[in-house]
């Protein structure tokens, strides 16, 4: 029974595998709304049909697989996401779906009937790879995002989200906070690829450095970080790069310079992270010195004070007020909720590790809005991720089902 | 008489000033074979054959209209270039050829024949904004750019300049070095806009900065500065901006940051300037740890060693080999040409003012040639060029018309 378990989560895998994966870099482009996006829904929708599941997609493009009755009420949902960062890996949201799907074929096979509707889901837009905010899918469906702010993102080609829906027949009317779908759900698990390598005190008061420093192939976690997503504006000067004397220029490459030592140096400092991920130079000419620079910066760490520092520092550094894109406050997850995750994956894998993540997730925005949420991770051989080096082994995949069909179990 | 060679220079002026200016910055985007550049050749033509000039378009895509028989030998070319840097000023470029046209005007008028053949030229694709490679049109004429390398340099949206030339009809077949064409020239005079204040000795022995700080609208250039571009990949490890400490990253932006600014540092010391102008950022997204960023460094300086220390000093801070993507020798003009212009140009200006600069322009790539060549820069009001805020007032750039039809006199 278990291989035939196996043998499906495989399939599935290899079914999703090929899509939106770009042949030169082999990492995923499966951003929203996209055409590697639609196929992805087509595999989510043809998988549901093969197991006899009911399939939604709610105004705001988020995907429910059902088993059972919707409108029964106290729903366990379980899932994660479809899209991808830019080159990103293949892990990070599809295990979680794949994973779900997998998990409802174990319970099928042992004959458990669940005394609550379960649905599989894959939230839409998580990694806000294309508009810029994370978690969009999940963020509207709370109400945590307004329908107007995000019906007018628009991706680095000037196209709006509006016109990205219309373009692939998604009604943009359907946009906006659904209380009664959030209603329905009466807990939400994701299972996640275990992302970076956190500290974690092992038994014996040690520190280790993530489940490949634990030896356990999954993790329980328990919270997240506060991160949030800055804009600096560093503006200049256009001119020419050759006739213009260095002490008459504005160059903005300059304060850009700064911002990326200042933030590293301050988040150093505080326990932080930060990231100048995305520029965005204006002109972007050889030979000419630029009017504009755009630079992103994301921060993460324990507490809303550090994260405000690095920000504030980096804004000292540059001479510029950043705007703020994005915020999401910390969250710690239910304690009853862990603690059953914990005695329900006990008896398979002993004592687990618990984890603290610094990456946002649908889970957190569901916490925000009042679900009983936990995390499952499932240890990444690498420790790599948003990269086409994240990767969990064969057999920690499959590790994850089990543990993703024993919290079922227990939670049905 | 004046006055309708000045109404003329308004009519050509405001016929081409629209062509390629975008709404929002006000700047010009005349790239090389694009619809801009297409509509800045037509009116070429239109205005050659208003003046009854014989229009040639050579293998390179350099426009040639010809006021007598091309072969006669010794002609006498005057002009300049029509495409833009982006974002670039009006000026940089079209003043040399409107002006050209207007010259021909002044001697028409004044009822001169010419003992020589006189061409109008504009040379194609100049500031090289397209596919990196400045002069590219006058360096392919005279050899200076292979076919081979011209054919396939791509822009950023991956189109070559082979695909570029035949989406608008130019046969690239025909592209390559032109020794007859070459040939025909006795000599080549470009009126171009003041870029920046260069220094210059007045006659009292103290320095002024540029045309504005003689109180001359016009100048006479006697060198062009050595100059280079250099592609610098500042590779790293793509990893998740969130879940990755800062001790595990290997961060490229950090290196961007340094080549910033040991360039800006070493060209000060050197009595340089270097710019970065143009930087790629892969995969680009706000919450991913760049694996690469491109960044291309300007350097010119009075002669070469200083340009090669300051591109030697930010490899040496970056840790990086540089790919040197063109190089252009230091270019002193004629010396028996230049004095024969400030005499030209005496009678109606006085002592003219000598320049040196650190732009590239087609003049230096002919001079290379073996080209007898010579340069007339009118005074900028702003001393900026490569932005909407280069600007030649009214009055001089007739008087740079009128200072080119002086020299043509002479010349002819």
């Amino acid at each position: 029974m278990s291989n035939s378990i196996r043998d499906g989560f495989d399939r599935m895998w290899a079914e999703l595998e090929p899509i939106g994966r770009d042949a030169q870099s082999r990492g995923y482009r499966r951003y929203a709304w996209s055409d590697a996006d639609m196929d992805c829904r087509a595999w989510f929708q043809v998988n549901a049909r093969r197991r006899g599941l009911d399939v939604e997609t709610d105004g705001n493009g988020n995907l429910w697989a059902w088993w059972g009755d919707p409108d029964a009420g106290d729903a366990l949902a379980v899932g994660s996401h479809l899209d991808s960062v830019p080159d990103g890996g293949g892990f990070d949201g599809p295990l979680g779906v794949v994973s779900a799907f997998s998990a409802i074929d174990a319970l099928q096979a042992s004959g458990v009937t669940p005394a609550r509707p379960v649905a599989v889901v894959a939230f839409a837009d998580e990694e806000g790879a294309r508009f810029g905010v994370a978690c969009a899918g999940s963020r509207l469906l709370t109400g945590q995002l307004s329908r107007e702010r995000a019906l007018s993102l628009t991706d680095v080609h000037g196209v709006s989200m509006e016109q990205a829906m219309r373009s692939v027949g998604h009604d943009p009317s359907r946009v906006g906070s659904d209380p009664a779908r959030v209603a329905r759900l009466g807990a939400f698990i994701e299972l996640h690829v275990e992302q970076g390598r956190v500290p974690i005190a092992a038994p014996d008061g040690s520190v280790v450095h993530g489940l490949h420093g634990c030896g356990a192939p999954i993790g329980i976690g328990t919270s997240i970080q506060p991160h949030g997503r800055w804009r600096f504006d560093l503006s200049g000067r256009a001119d020419h790069a050759g006739t213009t004397a260095l002490v008459d220029r504005d160059d903005p490459t300059l304060r850009l310079a700064d911002l990326v030592l200042a933030a590293r140096e301050s988040a150093a400092a505080a326990g932080a992270v930060a990231t100048v991920g995305r520029i965005e130079v204006v002109p972007n000419g050889v030979n000419a010195i630029p009017s504009l620079v755009r630079a992103w910066l994301d921060v993460r760490a324990e507490d809303d004070e550090r994260v405000r520092q690095v920000v504030s520092d980096a804004e000292a550094a540059t001479g510029t007020s950043a705007q703020e894109e994005s915020w999401t406050p910390g969250i710690s997850f239910e304690k009853d909720l862990t603690d059953r995750l914990s005695a329900a994956l006990a008896p398979r894998f002993g004592d687990l590790p618990l984890l603290t993540t610094a990456a946002g997730h649908d889970a957190g925005i569901l916490s925000n809005a009042g679900v009983p949420t936990a995390m499952v991770f499932v240890r990444n051989q690498t420790g790599t991720s948003h990269s086409p080096l994240e990767f969990v082994d064969r057999r920690d995949r499959h590790a994850g089902v089990f543990a993703l069909a024993d919290v079922l179990s227990e939670l049905c």
